[in-house]
């Protein structure tokens, strides 16, 4: 236990700062320093903007996405595609493909993948909800947007059985070159895919 | 301008999140769906803690710290050796000889150092208010506890050349090889000055 160096206020802010994603002991030092140093134009600010989420933000129980309202802005949005499901692992992924602005569909946060290690079985992840809403009039597709992880793809495979019941068409993300990558640096799994799954010029 | 893929109060958690030092824009998205998972455990907590530092942190008038009482609870600590100041650029500087314990005495925070690059003049600095209390009856040595930098050791000279008609000690920090250092990794100066000042075995 080192030393307690500045009052119990400032030692609480650091101790909960550490426990944020990318920030240990040390960083969380400094950021709340810089804190305390930009008290008007950050601290103040952050502190609110944490309260209201705290306060507002709600899982939405249809998609799993967060937002402050329920149902998300996304599943109450009716001008996206009604016949369309994307699966994803996270919110984060969610939000990935909003920035890309590549489909304009619902989603489905799985909350997850199924991990024997890490022993997330199916229960645990939001499966059930998932059939519910793909078993839902006017669903035709359902596009599987899930790591191309060992565990995502076992999600997958798992996803796809659960599904098959409902006769829709099940399709995954490709697997390719990256845009703006260099073969040198790809491995062989993904070289093989983009070979395989070549298009004409 | 990325497309909002949030509410607008995640929104905004996101861009203040990615002020903080250490957290660039996407490492503030995980932060923000991080916070916003572990919501009674550590975003609402967090808010308060960065409320209440918001509200009641100054800076002591005395030394400089960052406290939640001025004089801080350094200056007002009476079991503190009145014979010593040790001069630190930043309260992160403080924190760390407090954290290691070495010494006993009160602190004077500069605020920054000397730099022409940067234009910081002797006048930006907390120069005055040291030579102020380095007069006080009682006071008789002056740690200069300065990173071994060059804007730190130009500072150094400078402040001693302050205090210089006040004829008290003026010590600054050993060079040496650092515990637990290995020479192979060290620079030229550092062994330089460890060869100096080497000390009887």
């Amino acid at each position: 236990m080192p030393q307690a160096v500045a009052g119990p206020e400032i030692e609480r802010l650091i101790q909960l700062l550490g426990r944020m994603p990318g920030l240990g002991p040390r960083s969380a030092r400094r950021a709340a320093l810089q804190l305390i140093k930009k008290r008007e134009t950050l601290l103040a600010p952050l502190a609110e903007a944490m309260r209201v989420a705290a306060e507002r933000i709600v899982v939405c129980r249809s998609c799993g996405n967060v937002d402050t309202r329920d149902p998300c802005t996304i599943c109450a949005d009716h001008s996206r595609d009604p016949t369309m499901l994307v699966v994803v692992e996270d919110v984060s992924d969610l939000w990935a493909l909003e920035r890309s602005g590549a489909v304009k569909a619902r989603y489905h946060v799985l909350g997850g993948v199924l991990s024997a290690l890490d022993g997330v079985r199916p229960e645990h992840l939001n499966i059930a909800r998932l059939v519910e809403r793909a078993a839902e009039p006017g669903v035709g597709e359902i596009i599987l947007a899930l790591n191309a992880t060992v565990d995502g793809q076992t999600t997958a495979h798992y996803v796809t059985e659960s599904l098959k019941p409902l006769g829709l068409t099940i399709t995954r993300l490709a697997h390719g070159v990256p845009v703006g990558g260099e073969l040198d640096y790809l491995d062989e799994g993904t070289l093989t895919a983009a070979i395989r799954s070549r298009t004409a010029f």
